[in-house]
């Protein structure tokens, strides 16, 4: 980078000025954004729904493998799935961040311009936030805010038994995108002249740094006019996603190995490693798909729909929460433990 | 602390569980809290007031003299505060924490014990989250909503020409309190057999500690009818946030030196310190007491109010921003900059 202004020569209320300047309000419900003590916002007869995630430099990211504007947008997007997982439209978002004096001015617009990109895509209005420093390691916390008509809101514990489990996308790429650029940060840290060989693995790349939330089935559904009788999204690996669901609905449940979806991507990176790349998909994380239920006589719709997959069913509590192999053993799914 | 639970005994979920357990929904807008991917609200035909705060530790706080559960009360009364100034009722708040593994679970539970007064006393319902780990420190980032009739919000820009200006409570004592904490920690670390000298000073330190939002002049403000023409938090100095109100709205002001509000304490602190308490008041922050304006032909039923104070007026912005010192003399306000 060739120009490195210091955050502190513009001060804090400047430098959110800055920051924020490009950014103009698009919803109706955005009655006041920026530059008072709160946001206001009206629902008029809609729900609010409301969610937050908070990322942390070296727990969630690292910047030697992240480009700023990727960590903005993949901020913003994993907040967004959350919304889409409860069928609500997104509306606002709040950006808080704490970020040491190690940053510019120009390192925070790259990361307000991956900020921006996301809000015009998922189409939501920035309307408030805190910027301040840190001792040490970058901190974001958003809030994303949507809303939604009461019968269209979907939860998590609404399931019922004998109906289909459906994912959109394929799962585990995120997980193997990481385990590729940890393995070339470690190659590079041994020999730093080495370049680190990313050719062929670029879609896996790109769901670890640059995440989308799943809009497009968000609007599939509101086209069809379809309500999926729960719906969870899957960040923390299809197991226990699928475990969740099944939990608060009180179901028991069956997910085919072989139904699960996972890219060629992905495949290969889990073999380079000699690893399964089902186990990726079950305990990966960062997926952003969404894991949504709907009632059998769907089946054939379904079935139509590109980037769904039906990948099981829902069934009785006493059945158990099963995971039957491509050689056709039953085993039980686990939350966490799946060894990675 | 006798008992040292590591947190990665517990697991993320069985944490929050754990960390939420006695935390009940009060409010009837709160239609599903914490166990989904986003809590649902329904503020009907109300306007929704969002804002969100962050704090650092070493930043907003050092955890060497504050004690967790007031940092728990604290991180909510300061959200709470700007909803206040938004004159719109508390109802919801999500907590997010990054945490390092130096922490337990007990010094969490204190933490959290801290959050549950706060929303016991302000009556707001604890709907979300998230939980993290942290490298290093402590960070805490909260989202306050609440709501408001479109017609009762006040903002910073709708103040008038020739209004009063009032402030609630009395100013600088929290920056007082700080003076105070950072000097006995000072001499603590030269020797660490002196016991700290806060006998006489304990308002100031409870200011600083564990501060209150203005639940009193909101809730008097709603039994008389009253809403300001214009309201801000005094959260960085009560200079600062009467520029950007009169700069918000377009007008100049003077501010009575004599009249601004002041402890005892604070007087005696700063003097001890060598310092005015006048500085302490225009700029030293985390007051988080309210400013507002009000027509002139209130002024005699704002001054039968205790713990309101007119200190000045708004007048044409051609006037200027002063502060009419003790001694007559006008000196121009400055938002920052006033040496401390």
């Amino acid at each position: 980078m060739t120009n490195k202004t210091e955050i502190s020569s513009l001060g804090e209320f400047k430098l959110i000025d800055h920051l924020t300047e490009n950014f103009e309000l698009k919803h109706e419900s955005s009655k006041f954004g920026i530059g008072d003590d709160a946001a206001v916002l009206d629902f008029s007869n809609n729900k609010t729904v409301v969610t937050t995630d908070m990322l942390v430099e070296g727990i969630h990211f690292d910047l030697s493998y992240t480009p700023l504007i990727h960590l903005g947008y993949k901020s913003v997007a994993v907040n967004i799935s959350d919304l889409y997982a409860m069928n609500a439209t997104p509306q606002q978002i709040t950006v808080s961040i704490a970020v040491s004096k190690r940053f510019s001015v120009e390192e925070l617009d790259l990361f307000y311009e991956g900020i921006k990109l996301a809000c015009d895509n998922y189409n939501v209005d920035l309307v408030g936030g805190d910027t301040t420093s840190s001792l040490t390691g970058f901190c974001i916390s958003i809030t994303a805010i949507g809303m939604a008509k009461e019968e269209e809101i979907c939860y998590r514990n609404t399931a019922k038994p004998n109906e289909l489990i459906c994912v959109s996308g394929d799962l585990g790429a995120a997980y193997a995108g990481l385990q590729l650029l940890e393995r070339e940060k470690r190659v590079f840290a041994d020999n730093p002249k080495v370049q680190p060989d990313l050719e062929g693995y670029e879609y896996i790349l790109e769901r670890q740094l640059k995440p989308e939330a799943r809009k497009d089935i968000f609007e599939l559904f509101k086209s069809k006019n379809w309500i999926p009788s729960s719906m969870i999204d899957i960040s923390d690996g299809l197991s226990s996603e699928v475990m969740h669901l099944c939990e608060k609905s009180g179901l028991g449940c069956q997910i085919f190995e072989d139904k699960i979806p996972v890219d060629y991507q992905t495949h290969k990176m889990a073999e380079e490693l000699n690893m399964n790349s089902t186990i990726f998909a079950l305990n990966g994380g960062e997926d952003y798909e969404l894991l949504f239920t709907f009632p059998l006589d769907m089946h054939d719709e379904l079935k139509e729909c590109k980037g769904i997959k039906i990948i099981g069913h829902t069934c009785d509590i006493s059945k158990g929460r099963q995971l039957v192999t491509r050689d056709n053993n039953e085993i039980e799914l686990k939350a966490q433990g799946w060894k990675l």
